[in-house]
């Protein structure tokens, strides 16, 4: 893997395609088409994309997690009765359009996976599709235009590539996002769209992950619980959760002889490289920001303290203005445990910034040729906020709190807050 | 008082001059000077206001409610103790270094309160000084220059007005606060300086109060904190809380007869007042947002999702914009309601913007010309962002949620996210 820098965008996609494999047992359809939506009367078209992921043949062995927010998408709602259902045939996709909170929304995904069913075989109707949407909250789909093209998304079908359907899912995401990890014989691939700074729409975020090692569906709920866990609620971009956030799994189960173990640790490794990358192609992303909390009370605490540091607005457009203004840290960090009432080591706690110490024995330790570097290496941790359609490079700025008192952790990621991100989210609709 | 508009700086000044009223028995004195800070080279010369206000003679009747970051300034470190004392003469102020996180920071506040100390009459002298600081973190004070300039401060001593100490206390302040309320004989001012996007120093908030009212001591704490409570306590620029914010009230107790409950109604006027002052001349504020939330299962919920919708970076920046983006407000809402697992009515609670109803029967009701009525309304309510020396208007951009779930209630102030946010916090140090 190219760990650092590209210099282009077919260097990227070249990349992409040649590091990222299908997984044996699946294949993959896109289509577009444009529609006239029902709530807004517009000159210009709207496009609509749509993928299409399906199993050879239904699988058991099938997991999502979704999005925790009361008001959930529709195709959050119908997810969560099909996680019941006893096999799995695949995913249907589109962007544009959430499908939350309007009229007919459940009526509308379903009649878009029947659609899709009868188009299949006798034995691909034995599994459940489910329906996946991302775009505008509030408006309906245009379930006549998805339907008059479902036959030219079943006739695209390939067993080639993935990187088609990673590009149809993209609302404004700057660069397609997958990534394959193999695991022993077998190969584990997420994609990912979204989220926060890069969708406007709510900062809806949908990763697809899917695998031909064959693991119980049981054990494979448990272990993508563990991964999302530590990766996908590790990014906190702008604080706000998607109503569609949804991360989900499919194996085909066509190799076995993997271990859970092993299995779980590739799993993982694919969660936190999408995970990452989601947050670094966001629009108006300027820098990624990574706070290690290390040896704080409990678990939850180095999460929270960790989602706070990130999150502060001060710090974020501090680092965004490449100004090591570590005292903003320092406020943000004061801010979490004074007013939860932490009980941490105030005398031995010590925060660096890019490896240099900054705060140690209750005192921030500042000099001019500190601040030069420390600047330089936020400079260096610079991307394009916007415009580049491809990662320039793998860098975060990293914060480390040690809190000395207890030994859990948490890696947080989170962006800077830039003009790009306003830019992007004060008008897009317009 | 001018409820609406101002058209010039001076209209506005003229205004605060006539309406506010330095209360009987207290003085007030400001000075300014140059320094060169120990922790930077600089070619240019740093700036220093200092600010005081005396008591004609030392009050057992004072209070003050601090912060609660952990990494407190010495100001408050010393505000905490001395609150225990038996009388007060007064507060000294300096903006610029906000005396936090440095060394010998408790040494240097006291050596300017000492200092100040030796210039007053031997009864002034029987009570304690209040220190206390704004501006940049990690900073010493400079202590000599400071002491230099005491006389010149306590020199300028005088009783007409209360405006130039409001305006010595000013950082990046777009104008000087100051509301005077009446009660019986009695009156009650209050100053604030800050506080969130207009203090890229950490968003430090200082507020003093002033009244000539006898109010035992106790009674003055409990409703300074209550009234803190439902008007500062409610005001969330951007969610950081600074390492300085203090409110202080001292009464040189020259007016009796006035009951508690007029007291304590007069402060509330003077508090919400500031606070609502205080968001509003923030540099970067575009927008003041209101988010009324009614019938909440209990306060802390009310007051909490209050919070989560007036921060939500989605919903501000398209505030920002005048993009009536109602499905973020749901979204913000939704979020904070299923992460904490808040039990509501959801079939029917209903949220209003500008008095329009958005959300009703678990959907957002959008049409072309509400969505017209809403962006004219949003464009009503806008104000200059910078640049501007006084209020243009006073208008809110009012959210109401019903939760249809309690009797509960809270509403809370923000701002919105502008570009002018990110330019004044990217590098204000530069």
């Amino acid at each position: 893997m190219k760990e650092d820098q590209f210099s282009s965008e077919e260097e990227y996609l070249k990349w992409l395609e040649d590091s990222t494999v299908l997984p044996r047992g699946f294949s993959v359809g896109v289509t577009s088409f444009t529609f006239s939506p029902q709530e807004k009367k517009s000159d210009q078209p709207y496009f609509m994309n749509m993928g299409l992921v399906l199993c050879d043949s239904p699988t058991p062995s099938f997991a999502a997690v979704f999005t925790k927010n009361a008001f959930c998408g529709f195709p959050v709602v119908i997810g969560r009765e099909l996680l019941t259902q006893e096999s799995c045939t695949g995913v249907v996709v589109n962007n544009r359009i959430a499908n939350v909170a309007c009229p007919d929304g459940k009526e509308s995904a379903l009649a878009v996976t029947d659609g899709v069913m009868q188009l299949l075989s006798k034995e691909q109707r034995n599994g459940v599709l489910f329906p996946l949407s991302t775009g505008i909250i509030g408006w309906r789909l245009p379930v006549k235009a998805m339907k008059e093209n479902l036959s030219s998304l079943v006739d695209q079908l390939q067993k080639k590539s993935i990187i088609p359907f990673s590009q149809a899912i993209m609302t404004t995401d700057r660069y397609p996002k997958a990534f394959t990890v193999k695991v022993g014989k077998g190969t584990i691939t997420g994609v990912a769209k979204g989220a926060g700074m890069i969708e406007p729409n709510l900062a809806t975020m949908l990763v697809f992950i899917f695998t031909d090692i064959d693991i119980p569906r049981k054990d494979l709920r448990a272990i993508l619980d563990k991964s999302v866990q530590g990766s996908f609620n590790c990014i906190s971009v702008d604080g706000d959760q998607s109503t569609s956030d949804t991360v989900m799994i499919i194996s085909s189960g066509e190799v076995s002889g993997v271990s859970l173990e092993d299995f779980a640790a590739g799993l993982e490794e694919v969660t936190l490289f999408l995970a990452e990358d989601v947050v670094r192609n966001g629009e108006g992303c300027g820098h990624v920001i990574k706070v290690s909390i290390k040896n704080a009370p409990d678990k939850e605490i180095a999460l929270l303290l960790g989602k706070a540091v990130v999150n502060s607005p001060l710090t974020k457009t501090a680092i965004f203005g490449n100004d090591p203004n570590v005292g903003r840290i320092l406020q943000a960090v004061g801010d979490f445990i004074g007013t939860n009432g932490v009980d941490i080591n105030r005398r031995d706690m010590a925060i660096w910034l890019g490896g240099e110490e900054i705060f140690s024995n209750e005192r921030l330790s500042l000099d001019e040729e500190k601040e030069l570097r420390l600047n330089a290496y936020l400079k260096r941790c610079e991307q394009e906020s916007s415009g580049t359609s491809y990662p320039l490079h793998r860098r975060t700025v990293h914060i480390e709190i040690d809190l000395v008192s207890g030994d859990s952790s948490a890696d947080v990621l989170g962006s800077d807050l830039s003009y790009d991100y306003i830019k992007e989210n004060a008008d897009y609709r317009t």
